[in-house]
């Protein structure tokens, strides 16, 4: 038996009550206007959350004749659905995650376009987007009053083996089981294990208010549908405040195997935690992997090595097949952080103290001529080695499954890469390393890359 | 034994979890700035809930050494008083009620500051000021999704009679055993009687989420300090706006005996009601007293008929002695406003479709010019006569109780009100019958008007 | 405008979900059966709640054509009423208050059929009657996890003047302020004041589940009809029963003025706290009352001294037109309670240590011997001559309100007590007392004593 | 990393309130009473939910050193274990879930022995019977007040493959995304499968109070462990009582595959479905396995054709490979019951209306000497041969995992199982494909029958 391709709906918000002024709806409504095409866009992506497709182009054809409109009704708001995904929907009523992710969608739109349109920040301070970023999060009651740190952020690949799909799960269970809660991506893989995990542990524990929350961005949300675990989803406006949210809303990061855009977090984490000003600020991060993976974290931890020093490699902790000691180790972290907090009267539910230099803050766009000039030499901090590193590697999540990235390429070829010879070497075998593991992107066509290596 | 009082505290918020950015506590902490002072100010008011006064000035004076500051902890903001009122205490400890008022008023001066002076709303369009108004309203929490319209607004004097006190105690009574809720200017007398009637009632109809919702303004709110019942307390900019939310958000309206204040809703109420577009918006309005109050609703019968004419007479019904009468008018009246809201698909929550004119939304700031310049004749369509005549009481408020108001008369003598000699021979009537019951001010002390009444 | 006299309804259950077996409808549903009949009498006596009467016979008379009857359907069980009295109505919807009473009294009256007429309590040890007490709560869902005890139990007149229960509403007002839980014997008087103050009280300090526990029993609910604001009720099925209830569920006692049953509370409390075995149990009992009735209690404190003696005049504490004291002695006392529990593990929820002889927990049935028979001399131990003073004032309060006491003085004249003439004439003082105050029964008419002094 | 193998602790109940009297205290303390060892044998079996053994001997033997005992504290009662199975425990702690287990096992002991052994049931009637098993659901809160019927029992063995077990969780998602509840056996296998699968659609449901209940009996408690994801556990007395809760709780039945105990439970049904009282009475009712499993069905449908006719395969539908058709069929089917129960003005929580025959009531003990004098013949009733298939059924899963039954076999050899020859071969066919498919017991050793068919 067979779900129903397609669905017409009209769809009342559920939890969350969303209601609009009539501003709002109007902006909202111009049926050409930019702000309903993001509206149409990331409402697809959610509905479309049964698909295992990350070709957002692919997706985008599929379901063109997909219409989402605003009705104002007595009691509040509601969407008008036309030829919706019928992945969304059980025996025609669309299931209740996805109808709250869709009205997190339309807050998320509304008050990104009031703060960041209504403000320009384009010459905004470090400290201003700081503020931006809380003001998102505040909004979108991401923020909750905690007697303990508890936040435990999860990255890795979208496309990942099934051995290491059921380790992040196990790993999830086990911080269930320890009340822990999870932030991840939002998308199949690694950002979907460790939720069921913990959904399964949650339930053991009676938790009835674990939180599940999912992080992304209008570029990436098409290649990576929200999961339907996910309880709360936020539509950060940028690839660079998305990570700046992770690590301020996070407590401590666990990192399971993936490819380039794991490759991106794992850069801009370490490239944050090795600023002067953040030595003393604890924070928990983990990699680990099924006992099979354990020399995929082999290379990643010799080329952390070689490209950014031991210094670097001492801020992370690597477990292979230790799905409880993983969950010790972060749960035991907590207890540092909520240590170091209270210290310091520094929120619990946003790390403020956390100093995230500007190189990691401004958005970067990866066009050609940009990722031409990235500066990928040994003579420089640290640091900012580390933020070109990670603009290299979000080049490459861009020119695999972002729409625009994936346009690029289509028109210009691949992005090249530039800098020093030894390094780029490195970099390189990595690379090719994910290729080969089949990291790139979900598995059924051979990967062509989007990008060239260009030693000086 | 005797409350003390003065208390130092340091008070974390209960219930709606206020999460400052790290912006917002630096502008409300320059303790000289603006916001600072509005705050302070505001919080007083609040936290004085035992007293009696109406006279914002000697608040002040009394309690000059209250201090009040944000402190950043690692669950959240508190609050650091010292010297606060010992009224809002129980044996050192903060009233729960107050508590919420206090981050009330805090959620609200913050909200406003981002909203009003981010945006300037000088020249704003009559549109935009009702979009403004139902963006703080939203953001306060107060909408609200229900199965049927519930929210009765009561206006009445906060200086009235005894009996006259017990009178709304019972209409609250039985609103309350109706599940109806209630919705006022949120002081003493009227604003406080409904609420208490209809607190014990909703405890009878085991109703946990019983409404009490009362709106104020800065200007107002020292003179009218919250009576603790209330549990959604909202701080509206300016007096156009607060009563723009008592239309919008209340669903009828129950007129108790009052003086100077009461007449300006009643004229910007009818004022409204009385222009073409509202013509089949159903609005139900009842005047209502005890039988003692008989004499004072035929004056202000009266006053009306011979000004707005009978068209204004048939906007509401004068019910005397019986309270459950006026309950079953409203109750009534909720189902007519339902059917009509959902034939034309408007909110439950936010009386879109209501028109107000601009000149019920701009801001009048009484000054003596300002009063002088009021057009009080016949001549002119009757929705601005009484847009005028509104203003007229307004001035009338301000020079009573607000410290602005009294501050002007102290320095230039009394309001000069010009106009039509037979409309002000009948609004000098009506005004000084108010001063002989005692209406204008709080007993205690003869009553020096601030207003001269001088035909032309 | 006017109430209804009589309605019709088909009522469900509210909260409390009462699922019935087929066993315990059919007991119930037999139509002259002792259960119905008990059902019958108590559920008029929680529909009456809107009346002033404390004359059972004379409503029985009056609602003589009311018939209610258990309807078993799809979501359980409903109640079909024909001709309930119209108070417990609003526009033809019954009140929630009386609707949850009536399924309480379901409850008991099944639970205590099965118990009590299953396993036969004639020859029931103390410990048994005491597990049996505990059991009827428990079912009742009385019981309470809590931190602190908090249950205050407040006996007094359900005749009093208004003065007096304007002080036990400020009393419960000031307890409720504390965030303490309110006790009574759930009829007027003072056993509603404390609840209407504390009820707005808890409003004020947002406490949501403010608990007012009223116990009652099958004698005596036809005179006091519970009050709409307690939210537990409990039908003991004796009054001695009742009386255990009182001070195993209660932390502490606030007696206020009152009659024959107050008198005969003040005797069983005192009674058991004189027992030896209760030397060490800390038990926070105060007489308070306006300043009007501060004679009142100078009567009673001369009548304890002059019969139990000094010691018995230790285990209280008089506070005369104070509520601000009086609700701090009972904070005070709860903390002494607290550490008694802790330090003897016992229960917060239920006062197992507390030791009340059998005198006090056998059923008395007033009958003209049982009152002859009974031993009011002072050659005796005080706690026994306690329990024979509170079995003669128990035999008075029937004898005014309870049916089957009128009855019998009806057929047989007043009761005659017999017993030491010093003693008696003490008796007879405080009785003539109460008498000229009005607190036998409710004002209206002439009170003729159902007893007799009659000294040896 | 390992988990500590004993763990002492202190556990207070969470959630359901347990106070205890002294009197069920004092019964439940006495170590060597019946009551004591009951609860501690069934304790032991909760706290061992990490084990996949099934056999109670030798859980007995390895944690023969494990105490428990009730403790009276301040705030109710606790528990104290001593070695109690570590896999309850989570870094010490005892894992939520178990915790209410613990607490359950406690409330139907005490309320058993209140009801089973105070009244003596040997001579009851089939409606007591009834009753008996309405109040002690009643007693567990197992009823809900829905609006719709939703309680899908899952039937299957304990012991099943992989892919058998991944299809009861598909199942579970379905049956969980169209919001309908499970109820099982409680133990692992087609027990655990579906609850699992269940709790994460109720998950992307938002369905914050999913049911998972389990229905499990002192006799087989200890072979099959209550899952954790259980959240309401009742210990029936006897298996006759938990079968007969099942299917008066229950709305609908799916049945997987599995061994003796299915057999034992598709019987019951059958035979009660057939039994002409019920003709008329919906009862939803599917078949349902992998791909891999449709022989497995084909026999069991076989069978049933042969033995009892085709009247009986008209009770049930039999859907291969398809968990989106199953969950679509209980859907509509719950849609039926609603009719039929309305319309009869039935309960939804509980099926008074079905009538099982006293054959399927009475308590079947399996002794020799019993099982000896099974009449299966074909001369009878088709119902009466249902009921002694039943139990023969029944004889065999108890000398297969419970602890008597597996003594008397133990001490003197098979069960002989006597009847019909052509009967007896179509039942020997059966079983012994059954120990074929490593049906009976979970795999690991040879499988040793615990019977013999011996043909008249």
């Amino acid at each position: 038996m067979q779900y129903e391709d397609r669905v017409d709906a009209l769809v009342a918000p559920k939890g969350s009550l969303e209601m609009l002024s009539q501003d709002e709806i109007f902006r909202l409504s111009e049926e050409s206007g930019p702000l309903h095409d993001l509206f149409h866009r990331c409402s697809l992506a959610i509905l479309n959350c049964g698909s295992d497709s990350d070709d957002p182009q692919a997706v985008m054809e599929e379901f063109k004749d997909f219409e989402i409109r605003i009705v104002q009704q007595e009691r509040g708001v509601k969407l008008q659905l036309k030829n919706a995904p019928g992945s969304a929907f059980v025996d025609g009523k669309m299931i209740s995650s996805v109808r709250e992710m869709l009205f997190s969608v339309l807050r998320d739109i509304i008050f990104t376009q009031h703060e960041i349109l209504a403000r320009g920040l384009e010459n905004a301070s470090s400290d201003k987007l700081t503020n931006v970023v809380f003001e998102l999060l505040r909004n979108a009651n991401v923020f909750r009053r905690i007697q303990n740190p508890d936040m435990i952020v999860c990255w890795g690949g979208h496309s990942i083996a099934r051995h290491e799909y059921d380790y992040t799960k196990r790993v999830g269970h086990e911080l269930g089981l320890r009340e822990l809660n999870i932030c991840t991506g939002c998308g199949p893989g690694a950002m979907k294990g460790p939720m069921k995990g913990a959904a399964i542990a949650h339930a053991k524990q009676r938790m009835k208010n674990g939180v599940y929350l999912g992080l992304t961005e209008p570029g990436i949300i098409a290649a990576e549908s929200p999961n339907p675990i996910v309880n709360q989803l936020v539509i950060m406006p940028d690839i660079e405040k998305r990570l700046e949210a992770f690590v301020r809303v996070g407590h401590g990061i666990v990192v399971f195997p993936g490819g380039a855009g794991t490759a991106e977090e794992i850069l801009y984490i370490l490239g944050i935690l090795l600023h002067p000003k953040n030595a003393g600020v604890p924070f928990p991060l983990v990699f680990s992997g099924p006992k099979e993976s354990a020399e995929y974290f082999e290379q990643i931890h010799a080329f952390i090595g070689e490209v950014l020093g031991s210094e670097a490699q001492n801020k992370y902790r690597i477990i292979i097949e230790d799905e409880v000691e993983v969950a010790r180790a972060m749960k035991q972290g907590m207890e540092e952080v909520r240590q170091y907090r209270k210290a310091h009267q520094d929120a619990f539910y946003y790390n403020w103290k956390l100093h995230i230099p500007e190189e990691f803050q401004y958005p970067f766009e990866p066009t050609h001529e940009k990722v031409r000039e990235l500066n990928l030499h040994f003579n420089q901090e640290t640091h900012l080695l580390a933020a070109d590193l990670r603009r290299a590697f979000s080049s490459i999540v861009a020119g695999n499954v972002k729409a625009q990235g994936v346009a690029y390429i289509k028109e210009f070829g691949p992005f090249e890469i530039h800098g020093d010879k030894a390094l780029l070497a490195k970099l390189d075998a990595l690379l090719q390393a994910f290729v080969r593991q089949q990291r790139m992107k979900l598995p059924g066509s051979a990967y062509v890359p989007c990008y060239k290596v260009i030693t000086d």
